[in-house]
């Protein structure tokens, strides 16, 4: 049998403004006595880099614009919300009562620029880690000198779908592998050679891990993938976010 | 450590039309060795299950009609495809050079009405089955008959997004669990109530499995999940579709 196997300690402690989330990783695996291989991938939930990189805003503080004012009116969210949403976005994608799609400066086409109100502290938000992908490639580094293993690390958020309900689990950063797997000029069973089979394989192993963080108060944010294949690569996500004039549902 | 196992029998043999999928999972997972326990998923790739039902059509005999060959001009794709295309499907929602998006008569939006031109044979493509959740159930309750085990079964398939390059797996029918995840109401870490939080969990699985699965000739179409805590649930894939109007990019 085939098997690809994910763990997730459940030792991983409250995070705090200025940890070192690689640290904390490091000695949590050590405390239950996992060791990395080569190849695994550690996927982490955006949430706990953030709050290391101290990514959390109270929203009692934020003085909205008056385009954050209008945009209010028109869905009915919390001005200060808006604000921070305008903040994080590079455009204003779609508006209405009670949604607001918007382009995050890192390129994502998400409700409210990914901001999340949850688990971050009453009346907090918590904004993505400023650059996801180097936050991804400094943990792979420590992991390197420290353990002297490869790893992939993904870090990972829980973004709606245009067309159907429910969040699923997503990378939002990447180091160590490829995020595309492609199938094309591969054959299948059949001699058929594929021409447009391309795998987004870093937003399944996101969604994978997902299952086992939870979202309620015994969350766990850390999650092992043992046993699935990758290529290897190092030009974090940029490869995943299709470019505006390629989108399928505009032009 | 918090485990989730994934598990794929390499001995699925090729799928012809009239096998019984069920009795082939049955017998393939006997001869590993490999006992099936309450509780766990069964993932299933939509093509396995398509063919053992016949739901393959050879292009060379469907005819065109003037509309698919109108689409022909304007996309470039094969009107006997796009015949096929407007069969299987409610409305097309976007056209454009190589590409059509279509609202499938099950409900999904997706490109091409989910049809399928790999790994079904040259010339031939492979439709959706008529009712995957039906598929599902059947392959439920043949398990429950014969091995007297509860378990849940997904058929997958990959869909493209909208914004983000590159197939994920997703769940095209379910028997057996509830296909979202309602964090709605509970509190997380300090106490926030959670307002919007819903997770469609059985994408995210069916996404896992796509990971084992591989789409080249040595793909492996069933796989088996161990470790994920469910709820039952029996109304198979309709909570998972939002209605069209409510889709987050219309209106």
């Amino acid at each position: 049998m085939y098997q690809m196997n994910l763990f997730a300690p459940e030792n991983i402690p409250e995070i705090n403004i200025g940890d070192n989330i690689g640290r904390i990783i490091i000695d949590c695996l050590k405390e239950k006595q996992f060791s990395l291989s080569n190849g695994d991938i550690i996927v982490i939930a955006h949430k706990i880099i953030s709050k290391a990189e101290g990514r959390l805003i109270h929203l009692s503080e934020v003085l909205p614009s008056d385009e954050a004012r209008n945009l209010s009116e028109l869905t009915g969210k919390d001005p200060h919300l808006i604000q921070v949403i305008l903040q994080e976005s590079k455009e204003i994608v779609k508006v209405r009562k009670g949604l607001i799609i918007a382009r995050h400066r890192l390129g994502f086409v998400c409700a409210n620029a990914a901001i999340d109100q949850s688990n971050a502290g009453i009346d907090s938000v918590v904004l993505l880690p400023e650059d996801p992908d180097r936050s991804a490639k400094e943990i792979c580094n420590l992991i390197k000198s420290e353990l002297g293993k490869d790893v992939a690390v993904i870090v990972n958020d829980s973004h709606g779908r245009p067309f159907r309900e429910g969040a699923i689990g997503i990378a939002v950063g990447i180091a160590g592998m490829k995020p595309l797997l492609s199938y094309v000029g591969k054959k299948d069973r059949y001699g058929y050679v594929m021409r447009s089979s391309v795998e987004a394989v870093v937003d399944e192993i996101a969604s994978a891990a997902t299952l086992l963080m939870g979202q309620s108060d015994e969350s766990r944010p850390v999650v092992v993938i043992r046993g699935y294949s990758y290529e290897f690569g190092n030009d974090g996500i940029k490869d995943l976010l299709r470019p505006v004039e390629k989108d399928l549902f505009s032009g």
